[in-house]
């Protein structure tokens, strides 16, 4: 299992989609790259998905990673944010469908338990951990952060039975 | 406002998304063809995500839609059937908006309120004024006559106010 694997990480919104690239080699892990795509809150829906799926097709192809890892969260707040935060959802994952990659999820908690140790803890606790574990590791965003967690997540999770369990 | 447009009606859904093309010219309507694109339950999420693109890509591709309509319906049963309606919303948006059309959303009442005449009514009455209104209408699911039912919606407001209403 000492192949090295290049991982997309997504963190999904609307307003602003994180991704983060990493490259893994057994247990070690390097950080790639981070940014966020914004989408134009004063265009149409349609064109906001579109300026999402232009810049992650964009990172996709510049990176090439073999494989992604989505985030499978939900705002419980309302069901037009959840409805919002599921059409980029959709975005963040058929981007990298497209390119051939195979898609894994992860729920916040087993993004949680593998970067920091525990189901729970906030934001800051993550974001640390991420500098912990990839000191050179730059993000210009929340999201981005978010996204280089997941990647992580994937890459500690991809080669277990976890990995498999948390796919389903 | 005579000029004939070629318009296609999206039901967005995980498992089944609808799909009709309706030609329009004032205020006659041309049926040209409908039909639905199912994703396949035992793939993974982004693959069905990446089916349901290819199959609308196809039929856009195909049919040649100046303008795109996709309803703005939200089931209010659970998050989790929310977020999934959401994904299957995301594919069904950005698909004709990278063709370069314009895609309005309408909510269900208003889709009722133009086939039907009022704001409630149910699938049945629905479908029975898609046969009406288009006597040719031929559909193999209730989710390519809903789709139908949304085509027709925008032909009757896409030069009207209500249109740029309904599209906000």
């Amino acid at each position: 299992m000492a192949d090295m694997i290049r991982i997309i990480g997504i963190d999904p919104g609307l307003r602003a989609t994180g991704w983060g690239i990493v490259d893994s080699l057994g247990n070690n892990l390097r950080f790639i790259a981070s940014g966020t795509i914004k989408s134009d809150a004063t265009l149409d829906l349609a064109s906001r998905l579109n300026q999402l799926y232009d810049g992650l097709e964009e990172v996709v192809h510049s990176y090439q990673p073999f494989e992604a890892a989505v985030e499978n969260t939900f705002v419980n707040k309302d069901a037009t944010a959840t409805l919002k935060l599921g059409q980029a959802r959709g975005i963040a994952m058929v981007v990298p469908a497209r390119a051939g990659l195979k898609v894994a999820e992860y729920a916040p908690n087993a993004v949680k338990k593998t970067v920091i140790g525990v189901g729970h803890g906030d934001k800051k606790q993550i974001h640390m951990m991420v500098r912990v574990l990839m000191p050179k590791a730059t993000f210009d965003s929340e999201h981005a952060a978010d996204a280089l967690a997941i990647a992580i997540c994937h890459s500690h999770h991809r080669t277990s039975m976890v990995y498999r369990i948390a796919a389903e």
